[in-house]
């Protein structure tokens, strides 16, 4: 049976304007990875309404899973729940759950909700609560699509509750084989390997350190013999350049 | 006039695995930021050939430049040259100009150029070349379509080159008022600000260091004018909560 597969979808300007450096679909790409879950696309939209419904309908039918990142705070450009809610075609407001989770937070700090504050227990129609212990302000599952923070330190710890709910695929293994020569030098027997072993994806990727130009070569599959296989192979052929 | 628009596609099994973090993105997105260039989406796909012709035509028709990373290398998995070509329905082939940039980067480090690496001077037909100092084999522009290294030392050399070609726009100024409270506590004259305001897009950004939850608020837009007129109207916030 093939793994599930994923998309993420990254809503924030502060992304596309280069003031943020995005964390959040590294993270999400190492533990899709080890989960066994296929990650196939990361796309990075703006906080518009109509561009976000519209990815997240194009991303929701082509992939078993949508993780999203960004846009569920208090404040006036936090416009994701509203924009799954109107993706589903349901309903949205204040839960009672989500606001008990909020205000028990705030109470430990001295506070109660906000008006604007309120607007982080909004859950679109029938979602599933992300409970987490960082965040008072819960993220949701609606369908396939698992709505998180932005904030990389509450992005981790909501990925946490949610990632061990989902079906597990098989993890792809990889293995890397470093050479100190450039890809040109190793391009046709790396050809040859990854036309005799189609099962595997070989990657090939330049580095340069100094004065060195080098390739790593990353071997990924899902069968633990054919990789050491093609390690071995791999080897070889360094030996051979020598 | 509106600014140009533009979109990335980041070519690279190496990001979706978690393997690589993607450094090109926030390159490109702070220039294009500073060119007046409006980066309104960002795409990353895999090694493979029709998911990457079909994003390539997705964004082309939809944004005035499309900036790719990634595949253009000599390896077997470096199909970005092939997967354009495909895109704008035009032939491929190695090209003279290109093969000679090659040929005399091999020279200098007392090389030839072997079939393998070849494969890099291959060009869609009609494209212009990205020369750059650090690398001999060249990127291409192929209509909206800049295409360029993965990378990022080389992304760098190859934006440099093909950015001032492009038409600027005006560039987009934002400047930060940092709140040491969070969101929740600001949200509602934000509201107003960004209301009052609607030619500026007001971002609310928490953070967290160390037990202080704060909110750094960025305010851009293209008049300078109204810019200051926000920032006084924040500090004017920040000065009433204490």
């Amino acid at each position: 049976m093939p793994n599930p597969t994923a998309a993420m979808l990254v809503i924030g300007d502060e992304i596309l304007s280069g003031r943020t450096r995005d964390a959040n679909a590294y993270h999400l790409a190492g533990e899709l990875t080890s989960a066994g879950i296929d990650l196939h696309e990361i796309r990075v939209v703006p906080d518009v309404h109509d561009v976000i419904v519209g990815a997240l309908n194009a991303l929701r039918v082509a992939y078993t899973h949508v993780f999203t990142s960004g846009g569920i705070g208090p404040t006036h450009d936090d416009i994701t729940a509203d924009a799954v809610a109107a993706a589903f075609g349901v309903g949205i407001g204040v839960r009672d759950d989500a606001r008990a989770l909020l205000e028990a937070s705030l109470a430990r700090r001295g506070r109660t909700a906000t008006a604007d504050q309120l607007r982080m227990a909004r859950i679109p129609d029938g979602a599933t609560l992300i409970v987490n212990d960082l965040s008072g302000a819960p993220g949701f599952s609606m369908g396939n699509v698992h709505v998180m923070a932005g904030v990389p330190s509450i992005f981790v710890a909501m990925l946490a509750t949610v990632l061990p709910t989902l079906e597990a695929g098989v993890p792809r293994l990889s293995r890397e084989v470093r050479f100190d020569v450039g890809e040109g030098r190793i391009a046709t027997p790396l050809r040859a390997l990854a036309e005799a072993m189609p099962e595997l994806s070989v990657g090939s990727y330049p580095f340069r350190e100094g004065d060195t130009y080098g390739t790593t070569v990353v071997v990924r599959g899902a069968d633990e013999a054919l990789i050491d296989a093609a390690v071995a192979q791999l080897e070889k052929i360094r030996a051979e350049i020598g």
